[in-house]
């Protein structure tokens, strides 16, 4: 396992949120992530879909976690903004979330992530998130 | 109680996600909102501090419901897209989200909220949020 | 020439705003279109670089004219709202957008576009956009 | 005048997109600008309004000189990203932009800015960004 991996794979072990969605943190690569999510009830808006809000979280921890595997080392990630464009109704049992950084930069990153429900015959495009992510020197 | 209030309070009872957050609906008037969250480890990210998905799915809910206040009968709302940006951490014990119709059209509306962490000497901005919500015939 | 080709390029020169910028239709294809731009004291903002108003103008030419590939007929585009991202600065001679659509709903769609700056050696990417736009029956 | 309205207003006249929209910068004050357009049919899109890269370029100028008024000596401005939203179409003689700071950080700042269309009777809402700023060290 790289460094970085590791890294970000204790991190997303400290997120409580992570836990109460019930994510998975399932690849991690150079300048890439991807995150599981699984349909719950306690995930849902008032029409029983998946929450646009939890498939946020995902989208956005998946961005973070990209942004973070080309951070310089002592550096964190905080989220500065990003936009979500929700394409068909969360519904179905698995999601996953897959994150790329589209640039890398000194202070600020640009990353995209799609969110598809896998079916048996494929998958299908949910949501997708354009984020801006900052490397700031966390000592909290 | 006005009707559209009875109708919204309905909705958001039934929504899985809110109990989870343990978010509460305070305020329901018309074309406004008003959420709050209070902070728990479960709703945590990797620092601590309440993730930018918890904060982005109480936005969330709170533009909906906005918008949901001023639809035609018959009609709900979905979420078509939103931007959030992050002003400062959220970290604090208390936070509310207050919404409000930007413009409201037949098909789309337009809705704006922000996020507030509450202190014992007043309030401070955490995020805010800018949002497009389609009225759809739900028939799920 | 495809129909959706011709209606295309007869709505791109009744832009008034296009000619402004110089602008050129390069590509019209089936849910995608590239449009180039090529630099101009007339389009700087104050440090001499192509305005990221005039770069945003091009992107959201390209996004709505790659959904109008798609439209029913008898119905026309109108943008719903987009963010863009700058990701670097628009230094150059000769750009282009290339844009494409994400999803293709009855009333919605999603695209995304990216702006490169040309090269001798290649192309960079300045600027990136992910929009929403609407099919409307203009009796204007 | 205030040293930061000076600076403002050099800055805008080294802009040549501003001169090119035929835009004036009709306010400075701390943390907020105002800047007007006339309809033109330089500046149209395919049916006659003014093409929402002309409505975001005059935005994002606003938004921008928003910030500025903020910034620590020796920095500049650049547009990280943005988000507008379309609310009704720009059909009219005149129009304003509004920027206000929403926050203003050491790095970044956030920005609101809603675009007018000035009748007789009053104003109508035609626009509304929600943009980041940077303050950078410009030595271009």
């Amino acid at each position: 396992m790289e460094d970085f991996e590791r890294r970000i794979r204790d991190s997303f072990t400290r997120q409580g949120m992570m836990k109460t969605l019930g994510a998975e943190l399932i690849a991690v690569r150079n300048g890439a992530t991807e995150i599981s999510l699984s349909s719950s009830p306690s995930l849902t808006q008032q029409h029983g879909f998946v929450h646009a809000g939890a498939v946020t979280t995902i989208l956005d921890s998946a961005c973070g976690y990209a942004a973070l595997t080309l951070a310089p080392p002592g550096l964190e990630v905080l989220t500065v903004e990003f936009k979500v464009n929700f394409l068909s109704p969360a519904v179905g049992d698995k999601f996953v979330a897959r994150a790329q950084v589209k640039r890398a930069g000194k202070v600020l990153s640009v990353c995209t992530a799609d969110l598809f429900v896998l079916h048996s015959g494929g998958e299908k495009l949910v949501a997708t998130m354009l984020a801006t992510m900052m490397f700031v020197p966390l000592t909290v």
